[in-house]
């Protein structure tokens, strides 16, 4: 249970790229970030208009200057300060992760980073081991993972209460692009532009986010082969999809599907996660992530609820409000930032952080994942090799 | 609305091949052929086991001597009566459809047929011929096909209410068959048994319900190629798959899968269609049959109900309660079987009748699903062009 | 497991009073009735309209000679056939139940009588009295009681699932009169005029069913007392209220309400009922009626379903279609017509009849209770004591 | 939408009575306050135990000599200080509010406290004639009333969307405390005691809270009389009740009921409210909270989602994440906690605040309801006219 007590000795000197007024996804790494004390917010380069970003920056208490023009800048001056950075998050369009994340690493920074990490598991791997040399964390937010009944389900799996893995069925397709939508949105625009982009929209956007759901539910799967078909119905996105299926194999026997799209017409949000075994199956959806269903076969269907006993203790740990009060998506990501900062503290005390979240590693799986997808879409929805 | 008015001038001379005691699936033939006098069951060739067949008969108080040890017998004995039946239904497993189907034809028989109607592409036409040329119907018993929400969303989406349709998501997946029941269970054995339940299990068993449900809402579409990864995890099916993933390519762009599953663990029934428009998406669930969702980007999600006045007149003529009240699969079942009745008289009389039913074209279609499927399967789940 | 084998020897003779073109209430009556064979319909004075009655007699195939005029000419006619009628149910209006039925006693017919059986309690004990000296069954319609999953919710009780009972939570509570449809609609007309409703409309059209299904699910508990708050939102249906709440304490400490409404905007049919435990609750809700939620606190809530094996073999020996697959409100009623058939039988042949079914004194206890719900009402809903 | 800027020039300084740890709403607190630099929690009193308050509280970043041994000790001595609290928010149990309201008021400080704000209408009374006096504002945490949806309710109904309104029914019932858990649960066990949880259990703790939402979404009903019936499942809690059932009658001729209990076992939460109209209805449910049922007699059930742009403006413009993404019961007090700190703004400055919130009005309506139906349960459950 949770309190409030701070996580870590004094919170971590934080900032931000990007993330500036009118992003959604800033506003909750920053809710997230600053929760119970685990970062403070120090710095930022929020907005590639710097003076926009700067009062910005000021509304949220950054002092004025602190807020940068870039990233570089941010970099070069925080590192003369004594009080300087320690860690930053970077919440811009994909196509600049890797050069900033890169940057980061060098100028000694932990970093969290919206995913894709970057476009290609060549700059993936460089990025993974530049962290290693450098001793920093790369933090990826696929932040649905916090939601503390994913540890749950963790935890039922593990004790083999599915019995035997046989079928997973991912899915994330919502239904808010069915039209050319970034015509008029300018945080949708980038999106559809391969260079900002890279190889994917939805498979990237999308289905990497029940996938590391499901790499964290079955740590022991392997894809051994998959095969991806991806459409682009609004056509003026082409060669990027907004539509695809992806169907997996793993080392074990058992199979996978990821359906990612962005033109599931009229479906709010629509990521739910499957996992079939010879026993049971365990459901669990985005909208309602409080619930996780059990099915037993031969059994009535059992509706497991966040904050109750019967819950793992590993379950319960994060809880911040007691079961039937909903945490929202606020609360899964502030579980992620937690750890991410518990982890940043042992990795600079040499400590070993023995609690999971989405690290360098998912950072790279999720690069791989749609690099096979998208090569096996264009070899015309063939099956390829898992590399 | 039906009040229980006959809809034929006199119930059609009736009998079964199958469908005795111990058989669910006799059951709801009859329970649907009998309502509101459309059929009158006066002969049947229940069982193979004559004794047992014979005192079931007599349980639904067909004559002694009407109750016969094998449908060539009965087919033989029934034609010498002036009284003799006019209509059969077909009830047996997989293997046996296509003997008995023809026989009937034959013998001048409507016929009545549980799917598939056979086993072969080749097979189903020369049935079509052999019908055609009788001046006979053949009907499929898609039952969950006659649920009234499913003509509403025939007509919601001919009046354009989706837009153009873009993906077709089709799911019948339960989870009764986890594990070997077979072994134990004398009516699940024939269906792994490649001689008696053809070249799939559940492909046939399971997906072709929602795929005629799909053609029923969804007439213009023709699949283009498919693909199909069907698995055995109960072994000892192989090599008919207790679960299979397929994907299909429509001739006008759009996309379809089905999953069919008999190893969902946990999963009661889990027949479910989504249809997908560029406006607007439908979707069914066949364990809540008297509801429909239909989801118009941008707007709240609106869920249809049976018995409603918003709905279309087409919608609503068959209701048999009031909205609210709940209809069964049985309603489904009884409005297919009276369109049978009055498609029956239809043909008799050299007149068209101009309601949809599953047709021996339903049937058709159904066995060269499968066949396309198994091809695809068996070729290492590749691409093929669907014929 | 039912497969559709005979019930009852010979199928009673049977006959209708009201229930003709036009009443959906008819239509479920004959469903009901003639499933598998437990009555056939021989006779009827199914209308008011004498020609408009007789045509639809033999619409449903009824001897044009044994559509009668009126129930009086039918059961003087009847009584002289060597193959007249041997029960009779009774659809008509609320205010002609008390002739109808006790004329059909007094012609020696079993009864089976929409609710309610009459206006007051002594009327209803008079009735009770005339089928004991007649050896007849009077039995009643509350026909959602017949779903399969109520009689498991009797067993779970029973067994001290739930421990010591102390809340029962009833409501019946749709939206189709909200405003006065009956200026336009012919069947709620009469519902609305005292003489021929009698002192009520929802708590007696719609109250008194939930009402039934706690006496089935409780039957130890008894009311000590009530008190019941109603109004008319339509105004021009006073003194008949379309709204009502009821609170009622029991003699073991528990309570319990009934909200009845009609006027409940928007709902589709709104009945549910909840019995709380010490340990447990159980929830039904009749638009899902293959349902029940068994919810023990500090445990996952359980979704029962129909059908499967682990409910109790009483609440399995009625099913008609696997688990899954759902069955509707006429199967509920086919229950309930085919317990009555066997207890016809059992009544005739002197031996005892061991399953529950709505019988004479359920008949008897609704009128009770609408006749108490009126008394505190009009004394300005207070407490009266129970009797 | 929110994107993080700070809502005041800067923060509010601010203290806690009581929440400390264990506290569960004492995090929520805070969690609501700190976000968005509305509040900076610089000083408290958390807890009886004046080591482990202070232990806490400097967990929580708050000075040590900050962190006092009672509320009167930290009044007086922040009132020395220049940069001494503004405000403060008591989340001690009951029978604390009063003292403690009145000496925030005394010195100078604005409140936020949890209900119910007294024991009895005069003191409630009282209380808003000093805060009058000091110029103060007074907040009560009815929390849930935060949730955007239920503002979109709100405009829903003064646009007239459900015609006149008929019956407000409202449900807090939740099973965790079927049994005497107070016994082994220290912060259960002062709720049972009338000393300090006052005249009631769950009529103030939670009955008030969907009693509030609906003073929101339909402030111009005026309670006429009402009755209360009260149990005390477990005996040990008498005179306190763990479940009670209140009707109410309100000037317009609409009727309403509030269910409260801790005994309605395995429910999780059970707050539910429903406002039912001539034309439609609203529902609301406190486990699904970005959902609003709206049912429109004859049309469609619809289903609102937060978030999304068919929304009245002032029920989007709190919004943190786009629909699909669930809010959370955080989400609902940081709404709140942000319009107090606006409110207390304005009242320093002499500006009117025009945005709604759970004031000192509110607070003592809570008092005044709980005191009207401990009236009516303890005179046996009649009604008495609201005073």
């Amino acid at each position: 249970m949770i309190y409030g007590e701070k996580r870590v000795a004094r919170p971590i000197r934080w900032a931000m790229v990007g993330g500036g007024h009118g992003s959604q996804i800033g506003y909750i790494h920053r809710s997230a970030a600053l929760r119970d004390f685990c970062f403070e917010l120090v710095a930022g380069a929020f907005d590639l208009d710097f003076a926009r970003g700067k009062a910005f920056g000021q509304q949220l208490h950054v002092a004025a200057d602190r807020c940068y023009p870039d990233y570089q800048t941010m970099f070069n001056q925080e590192a003369q300060r004594t009080d300087g950075i320690e860690a930053v998050s970077i919440a811009t369009p994909n196509g600049t992760h890797y050069d900033i994340c890169k940057a980061a690493l060098l100028a000694n920074l932990h970093v969290i980073c919206e995913k894709p990490l970057c476009f290609t598991v060549k700059q993936a791997e460089e990025l993974a081991e530049l962290a290693a040399k450098q001793q920093k964390i790369v933090a990826i937010t696929y932040g649905y993972a916090g939601h503390q009944v994913i540890e749950e389900g963790r935890r039922l799996i593990a004790d083999g209460v599915l019995g035997d893995i046989r079928i997973v069925k991912m899915e994330f397709a919502h239904g808010f692009h069915n039209v050319a939508v970034e015509k008029d949105t300018e945080s949708t625009k980038w999106r559809v532009d391969p260079k900002m982009a890279g190889p994917s929209y939805v498979l990237g956007d999308l289905g990497t986010h029940p996938l590391f759901i499901a790499e964290v539910l079955l740590p022991h799967l392997r894809i051994k082969r998959l095969l991806c078909s991806r459409q682009s119905f609004v056509q003026s996105r082409a060669p990027l999809e907004d539509n695809a299926l992806t169907l997996m194999e793993y080392d074990t026997g058992a199979v996978g599907s990821v359906w990612s799209s962005c033109v599931n017409a009229g479906s709010m949000h629509g990521q739910r996660i499957r996992i079939i075994g010879e026993k049971a199956s365990l459901e669990w959806w985005d909208e309602q992530p409080n619930q996780l269903r059990l099915e037993i076969q031969g059994e009535p269907v059992r509706i497991l609820e966040r904050g109750m006993g019967y819950l793992h203790d590993s379950a319960l740990k994060e809880d911040r409000i007691g079961g039937g009060h909903p945490e929202g998506l606020f609360e899964a990501w502030s579980n992620l930032y937690a750890r991410f900062a518990e982890a940043i503290v042992c990795k600079n005390e040499g400590r070993r952080f023995d609690v999971w979240y989405p690290d360098i590693s998912a950072g790279v799986e999720g690069v791989r994942w749609v690099e096979n997808c998208v090569k096996s879409a264009d070899l015309g929805a063939v099956w390829v090799e898992y590399q």
